[in-house]
């Protein structure tokens, strides 16, 4: 019997925000990998297995459940937000590639979820309104020139910008570089806001212009939103945190 | 008595995609206003009046919703996909901007939803497994020439590229001429997938190589995906479309 894997995006962690074929695939799997704190964010039956396995070692667990999907199990490989917005989708496909020929065979589905970019724009109001990127500022992956680059070359287009993994234990100092850096592209004036654990009991918002934001606000859990010269901050009476949002018009340079 | 506006994203089509989370806002409102095709879309009590407006009218609507807020109902205001990705979330915070201020009292939520670009990319694997970029290849609120510089700024940066309103009848040379500058910057191996009406019942898939890459191939329900060089296709069995992901790991330039 030959087994299948479905890739499980699940949304930013409020339970109103995953999506209903999210929810009927799970119903379906004999088993569950990924990083331990999604797998136990599964509200499973007790005869499904679940693999916990530490962050950062995506690619052996991708292979794992490769290995248990060829064995004839339904794997559930779950991540936060979106799985194909640095989550487990491409760690997946990557194994598929430099695995066994069997492997191409195997029925894979990725299921879409709500990504943290998305919910952390919709708390925010509408920062995306515009043409926008989304760049990991994980250096592990890639060299760190790299992420400069392609910092000063969003802001140059006129990109806002989402950040994933903006700062760990492991990496505190990017962040602040990453700030630093896009003040010698960008007016001092644009908005940057912190998303932290939107949608979850812990979440907070932190707003600021980019002179003055401080890479010390964010964590594993903030999404960074860094606007462009059409973005716009409207107050609001009564102490209520501003509307970020980003006009669909862009004049000629 | 003061009304609300809750600005929901559909999902891409799917009755399967939509969150829960959008489901009950949908519950509780009074009026549906937005592009012909989404309010109708929604599966709403009878009491509920749908007010369909004509695309490329999103101001105007934006501020009939807003008065009609203000004016005690709830309203619903609905786009494909998110509403926060090139949908009415922008448009109206614009009109927040530059309406009265009584209209910055008043209760507006964003309800985030599957984005086109993440349905269209679990349905091709993996594709914006590295940094990736969103620009809309609609000249109507940017000039042409801000188009195409962004496309080369986001080619040089390594950015996976999607493509939102590449092509309709009232602009149907645009995406030629943004696949053509694009192969200035991009090796002509790079993969470029035309995802069409994903999740629907008229879904097309179509991948080529960006050499090969036909603008007539998109139409006004396309997502284009325009890989870079940390991009695959792994090719299967029996007939079936290569699954197409982008690496996580980049090297240095």
């Amino acid at each position: 019997m030959s087994g299948r894997i479905s890739i499980i995006g699940l949304g930013p962690g409020n339970a109103l925000q995953i999506t209903p074929q999210a929810t009927q695939a799970l119903a379906n799997v004999t088993d569950l990998v990924g990083y331990g704190p999604y797998v136990q964010r599964v509200n499973a039956p007790a005869h499904v297995v679940r693999h916990v396995s530490d962050n950062r070692e995506e690619l052996a667990r991708a292979r794992h459940a490769l290995e248990m999907a060829e064995a004839g199990r339904h794997v559930g490989v779950v991540s936060g937000g979106d799985a194909g917005v640095f989550g487990m989708a491409s760690a997946v496909f990557e194994a598929v590639q430099n695995g066994p020929a069997s492997w191409r065979t195997l029925d894979i589905q990725v299921v879409p979820g709500v990504s943290a970019v998305m919910a952390a724009a919709a708390r925010l109001g509408a920062p995306l309104g515009g043409d926008f990127c989304v760049i990991s500022l994980s250096d592990n992956l890639k060299p760190w020139l790299v992420v400069l680059r392609r910092l000063q070359l969003a802001a140059e287009a006129g990109f806002v910008i989402a950040l994933y993994n903006p700062r760990s234990h492991a990496r505190p100092w990017q962040l602040a570089d990453a700030l630093e850096h896009l003040r010698h592209y960008l007016p001092d004036s644009v908005p940057v806001a912190f998303a932290r654990a939107i949608g979850r009991p812990d979440e907070a918002v932190k707003i600021a212009q980019l002179a003055e934001a401080d890479a010390a606000w964010a964590d594993m859990s903030t999404l960074v939103l860094i606007g462009c010269t059409a973005s716009h901050l409207i107050d609001r009476p009564g102490g209520q945190l501003p509307w970020f949002y980003t006009s669909r018009k862009v004049e000629a340079d």
